[in-house]
């Protein structure tokens, strides 16, 4: 959910009995620490915060210019100096300087997506008794990451808007629905797993636990709350028809994602193999982004969402949490 | 379920309070009314009968040239003369010869995969009372099948094994989880949904039913049965670790659909655009797949498959039907 919550959505969330999350990939220390702060004044209770803990690839100037190449004609129709068109990553990964913030405000749980950090983070990260867990999207992975010692699992099946996890493989046929991964995943592990994946209401809430999930993790359902910081064209394309089509899409960042089916995607995409690394893709077409949406147009965003928006409620997040807490209970 | 099971299975399932069903799509005319025929001494509950409905594609001799050539190398291998290759469709679609035989044993209920058959046809299963079913794998083919009058539409969710349903797109990038597909469809329409895809126990049935389904459609479960007519290959990967990675393949048939991964999808496909159209791809192949299967390989073989064959249980069909049916009281 980078990109479209911060502290607001956390706290409601949380204070109406879920368990709120942070997302931290893009935040800077200063921004994170401001958040944390936030989220302390707002609520005692339980919050996850979370993490990318992706290895930082080398950066390849050649496949970079390659990548402005196939953009550059985006940039010329958009007004965008070439020459003012950042480089460098989108994202870092977890460090010990964020375990610095974190260890002032000892978040309960620390989740972490593509993996996990080195086992010296981890340490620190348990030194103030957080409960760890992290992303899997396969079998594979769901044991690779018991046996580093995780307390939770959560189950990404294919339907999952944004980021896919997946860290073992980068083969996209690898990646399996949410009906026939989380009871693979429950059979093959013994912590508790987190379905996530196209659940939009209490009756995916209940189903998901029928297949044997202890909890879920939910995030577009939440995109259109007043409480997200999701984007005008954002909220507009959730709304719309259109997001009945989402794919997962490697453009926006270097690692697949699944979002909203836009003009750059139908044009570029949606898997580009001139695309950077993740995150390294990221810097290039983030001024497209941001030119387009400042003209009303979604062309060229990141329009993350799952395979069922229909599900989105715009709606307080407080209230959405207890109509899919409902459906747990009944 | 077309080539792995006949009316063996179809009889235990409905003598066991499910709705058996028999694949005609590969079935002669004169197989047809035998089968028919066994199932009429075999059991008197409900059956469904499932049919083909594709407009067959004018043949592309360059096409399918281009395609042998392609499968070259392995007819070499395997010794196959490539003369003796035959060619010409793989499975009709339902027709009025079809109809004079069904019409004979009127059975109950008659589905469609690919669409609808003409209006007449469709008229003349339901001069005997039959209920008409199809499938839908979007929201708009449900709409569609709606419109035109089924009874039942069966959501086919992207974990399901064999032939995609899907009919108004090419786009394997609508095709969407059942997790996320079934409470789009139960919304976008009035008649029953039958869930399919994944669902590889009573939890999966139970779930699935939460998410509103009627009913749920199971095939992969039952491959491994006795009664089911599986071969000694396919069975064997069913129940490898190789059944964990399915995909979307058109080298079979030239429609897309799901199968373990074996030698000839990795190496030519999954997806090729120069298989010919469905089903006239279907030909060229088979002759590799016999070759192989008659050595003991299933390197060249469709081994069908939904992303969950973790649910396959080589037991009775009657009990594991009645396995299945008991997360629907659950």
């Amino acid at each position: 959910m980078a990109g479209v919550q911060g502290s607001a959505l956390a706290i409601a969330v949380s204070n109406a009995g879920g368990l709120g999350s942070l997302p931290c990939a893009l935040l800077s220390l200063d921004a994170l620490c401001a958040e944390l702060a936030t989220i302390a004044a707002g609520t005692s209770r339980p919050l996850n915060v979370n993490f990318f803990c992706h290895t930082p690839p080398r950066p390849d100037p050649e496949r970079e210019a390659a990548w402005r190449k196939v953009l550059r004609p985006y940039y010329d129709e958009l007004g965008v100096d070439i020459g003012d068109v950042p480089s460098g990553p989108g994202g870092a990964p977890f460090s010990h300087e964020a375990a610095d913030v974190l260890s002032e405000f000892k978040p309960p749980v620390v989740s972490f997506h593509l993996g996990l950090p080195s086992s010296d983070l981890l340490k620190r990260v348990r030194a103030w008794g957080a409960k760890v867990m992290s992303s899997a999207t396969t079998v594979d992975e769901a044991r690779w990451l018991e046996e580093r010692g995780v307390d939770a699992i959560i189950a990404q099946g294919l339907e999952a808007g944004g980021h896919r996890g997946m860290f073992l493989s980068k083969d996209l046929a690898t990646q399996i629905g949410t009906f026939a991964l989380v009871p693979q995943i429950v059979k093959a592990v013994r912590v508790p797993v987190i379905a996530a994946g196209g659940i939009a209401n209490g009756a995916g809430v209940a189903a998901a636990l029928t297949l044997g999930a202890s909890a879920v993790q939910i995030g577009t359902a939440y995109l259109l709350c007043p409480e997200a910081s999701t984007s005008g064209v954002h909220r507009a394309a959730l709304k719309s028809d259109a997001a009945r089509h989402t794919v997962l899409t490697n453009i926006f960042s270097g690692q697949p994602a699944r979002g909203i089916v836009n003009r750059i995607i139908r044009e570029i995409g949606p898997m580009s193999s001139v695309a950077p690394e993740f995150p390294l893709a990221t810097a290039a077409v983030f001024p497209l982004c941001a030119k387009g949406e400042a003209q009303g147009s979604g062309d060229f965003s990141p329009l993350w969402s799952g395979q069922n928006a229909r599900g989105c409620r715009d709606i307080p997040a407080a209230e959405l949490t207890r109509k899919l807490m409902h459906g747990a209970t009944r």
